[in-house]
């Protein structure tokens, strides 16, 4: 377990790493269906755990995680309706990043990383930053939030690098070869490796229907192919995402690289 | 002019309509910089102008444009600041959008095509459509809207036929091949080509930075190039949309076929 | 088509004429039923009119307007019951306005008038107002704004100076003798002078009823006789009432007077 | 003391008058100042002994009032400025009003008439008519509101007959004759008069200006001639006032005439 | 009746009396079934009888009572249900009472005690003064407000003084012995001791239950014995309760000893 | 670590045990100081360790923790000044915790066990159970919702049962011989036993001051004396308040006991 989780901390330890530079990592995940293979928490997991491969690399603590996102979509992550799923109001998910982020300005916080690790989230995130902006006051140019996911570090390159055989497209990643393998590498004991479901990449038509339509949905909600998913492609992967978000965090919110 | 903006009829001619069976078109742009040849209302007038073009093909009437969108991005439209450019809070774009879907509920509608011109808008209209299922309360399977954008329709295949040299990539659509393209087809008298930038693709990093980092905006807010925007080129483009549109809504939302 | 209408400008050309000392006039009108004869546009159009008059009198640019408004009320506008009468709650009318006006005085705007076109709205802007100049948090006095209505500029002399046989009252005109003839000068090919209503005043209780008491509602949603309705006055009552708040503006909010 | 105020009475015999038919009247004034001669909570006053009045005509129970009101206005009440001026914004003041109506609803109550004493108040109350319609989601025509002001039911015959010199104008009735004189009959040891100011009827420009223009107010906050107050002219006139509002809550509420 | 209540005073008078360095009392109470004996107002009486005997003991003017309260729990106050009983949601009551204080800061205002007199409302009160300290936005040290409840003031030494049989457990204090010694001091008028309850403390079960179960609520709403309830009891109890306010708010709030 | 985490369960797991009668545990806790020799998740961590033994008496599955909570109080938590704490408002944290019960409705839950860790919570608890039950608008009587935290199972003969000194007062328990004796049963690898701070029992002034007054903060935060804490007692303490929740949530909600 990373020593790098405030909620594990003493509040007094918690100020000695503020003072010695620490930037703050707010992970970002969901509680929402992955498949018969994955566990409800799997974008929370990779969000937690890449905040942790990065606070190896810098001088960083991390927030408690969110652990309930955007409500799942369709064409992006199965569909809300399947048990288990807990899903917020853009309004609601969005003041409690932002009010997060304004304690932390409160206690003295100028440099904050949103580490994102559930696709639907992405805009709201974008509104917790703009609300907090706005609500803390600070003066300009004090304050400085970078926000990003696993999936914006990832390119045809990257792919190559990890997967004997990479994924045809990456915009249906949900549940299926990289979220696997991820989740192969970051928490192993919670893959069902006896329950891989077969799944092709989805034909969906190029618009949304709400409430959404159930004939969309297939019986796992994976969006495509889970086939040779693996613990060393899932930690080389993440090993590149973490050295990538480490040197941002070093070049645009001045973290401390550790030795 | 159309005939079919509810604002320009009667209120008997709209029950009218709704009694043949019409469907609503809600269009949603933005008041943002597009550049130094293109208005601040480019991408409301491109989402009025699909809905006008969806209204020639199937029995539709047009509300009223929301023209006002979520605020400009640096990677997606050039950055919030820049003179002119008005944009809403997350909150109120979303209950702005729903608040009209359950008044057109309250008035008997059922079948809405949400037509969106704006990028950074997408997931807000997703939230307001949730927000007025939840709000308007009507029986399971009663309510069907389906939300879509220009660019959604669009793909390889489209591009070729429509551009003799189609853009590198269209993640980058601001203000320039195919904007501009669509405004000299839709709204001419207001593109000056006589100031067309000239700009190559960006190479922005894979985060965003809150507040905005000024150093990512160039001088005009175009994200692409420019270059060989022509009125021919975005009328082909509007009619392959705008049919798929009509497809969409015929085959989703029961809409009429106009002969 | 005026060239003052902040969409139809670049944002460029919106900067070059804030530096020249534009104020910025925001029209907020409805879409609400005015009779057989009426477009549900009436009151954004006369707003917009409006605006349209006062910029050709002083150095003003046109924000995009507000075509929605506060609920038809059945004393005041014939009820919101009719078709195509798209209403919004009071809390997001006025963040909608508080946030345009916000936005605005985040570019550096200090000078706005609102141009109201719909009586319904009146207290709505009010509280928009106070709403901006709290989120604003500007210094005290560097913010001023000013709103009215055409109905406010009116008075008895006004109308016997127009109208040959001028209303008897005009708490009760909506969709009548006033709008009407407005309507002919402003816009006449959305007037369809072959539908004209006969009424004569209404004798409404002095209260109101919740919900909606629909005895109280006539067949059309005027409220008040049409007859004598023509372009020619219309055109002197709106350029008397631009000529006023032409002098508001300069006198309370700076503007520069056009030569 | 009348003896139907709701928060005087036990629970129980609330639950009896309800039993018995009593509909419920909601009183609602401002603390706002009035003079150096009638205290802040004149308009709260005159609203609760409008109730009482009726009271003592009809069936009816009086739910604590709502003692603050809307900010109050320049043109209509002398400006918010004023020490011991306390005003809402408009979403608290309506969602107050709303929720004391939805409660009011849970515990049976179908039939209820809103007492504006504060003129600033009137659109804020419609909107938690509309708000409470909405939120307690009775069945279509089991609920009905009637909402007025002692000033709706008031016109020049009536004020002949109540004054021997009536005033020239009722608009800008703030802390002058009228409500003097009915402060004398309602409350006269709360009057002082010694302090009579001595006011013209105000010339205000036809607009509202935000922030308030300061030259616009005058020392004492009243805004017409107090000239002639009396007490009797004002029993009179809520005399008046209370029998028909009385008739109306009979004929639209289905009130119970007391005997 | 007390000369500091803020609504029956002038503007003026409020002014002169802030001068001479008077601080704000807001009294907070509910409008809750108390049993046959009791009125609903008992909360409301005993916070503003409880301001007025502070005001009597230092230099203080008192707002206008918030006379709705959060809604009445089944174990602290015998159930919302009952008729009669208005209660709000927890948002509108500390909006509601944040929007008091940021007007009286507004006003100059920079010291105030909050009185409450029902138990349910105190972590509304707390949240609304972090709110109230969030919107001000005043200085850091500038603001100073006390909150505190007459319950919070008394223990087993002062009920021993204040009662021959004192109870044996205050948390059950409900329509009580100690809350109708109060009124019978407070406001006899409103006591009907003909109708005193006969209870027993009750034996609630250590959780919530929500929906309330009803089989928890007694025929009354009285939580516990009323017997031995008397004035001159509750005027000492009342006395040591003022007493100690008063020497809180001079400690505190700096308010200046009356003579 | 318990099999019974919705959030490490498949979204099919959990349709599984619903359908097998599970119940829903949803603990609340905070993110608080208490003391140097404990984390700030102490209050999380008690909750969540809470639901799972009770998830080891009755069939129960436990929703993901909410592990922010209401501000930290001076006289209940130490004050919310600590680095580290995060505190979200009365209004976000209440529309949190009722959008999990709305969305856990959605999916056909009808009985949840909400378990606090954090005293500060608990109104803001009983406000989202309110909130939820409005919001989910299910048929009266389907719905019914337990909430208790560990300190309302015990009392003082459940302490002499489990500490060999009992402590004087259990409203000073922050960080003190209780907590820190559930957290070294618990998770003893976040105590720092050699860290155990010296406190006597706190002399608090019987109101509260806001903005808080530093000067009631002493230096750890813990507020009453730890001596004697051992897990032995804590294991002991928590077996009491576990068996008593699931005897309270079998009678309440029909769990089902496992065998």
């Amino acid at each position: 377990m990373s020593r790098h989780h405030i909620p594990q901390m003493t509040w007094q330890e918690v100020g000695e790493r503020f003072e010695q530079g620490a930037i703050v990592l707010l992970p970002i995940g969901a509680n929402e269906g992955h498949g018969k293979h994955l566990p409800l928490a799997t974008d929370t997991i990779i969000a937690v755990h890449t905040c942790e491969l990065v606070a190896e690399r810098v001088d960083a603590v991390i927030a408690p995680v969110i652990h309930w996102g955007y409500k799942s979509q369709m064409r992006t992550g199965g569909g809300h309706h399947r048990t288990g799923n807990i899903g917020l109001t853009a309004d609601t998910l969005s003041a409690l990043a932002a009010e997060i982020l304004v304690d932390l300005m409160e206690k003295g916080v100028r440099r904050v990383a949103l580490i994102n690790g559930h696709y639907e989230n992405t805009w709201f995130i974008t509104e917790a930053c703009h609300r907090a902006i706005r609500e803390a006051g600070l003066p300009e140019g004090e304050l400085r939030m970078l926000s990003t996911a696993w999936w914006e570090l990832t390119d045809d390159d990257v792919l190559k690098a990890c997967f004997e055989r990479p994924p045809g497209a990456i915009e249906y990643e949900h549940g299926a070869l990289l979220e696997t393998s991820i989740m192969l590498s970051a928490q192993p004991d919670l893959v069902h490796m006896d329950r891989l479901p077969q799944h092709e990449f989805p034909a969906f038509p190029p618009y949304d229907i709400f409430p959404p339509d159930m004939s969309w949905a297939n019986e796992t909600g994976v969006l495509a192919p889970v086939d040779g998913a693996n613990a060393k492609s899932g930690a080389k992967l993440m090993t590149i995402v973490a050295d990538r978000i480490a040197e941002a965090v070093i070049k645009e919110l001045g973290a401390i690289r550790r030795v």
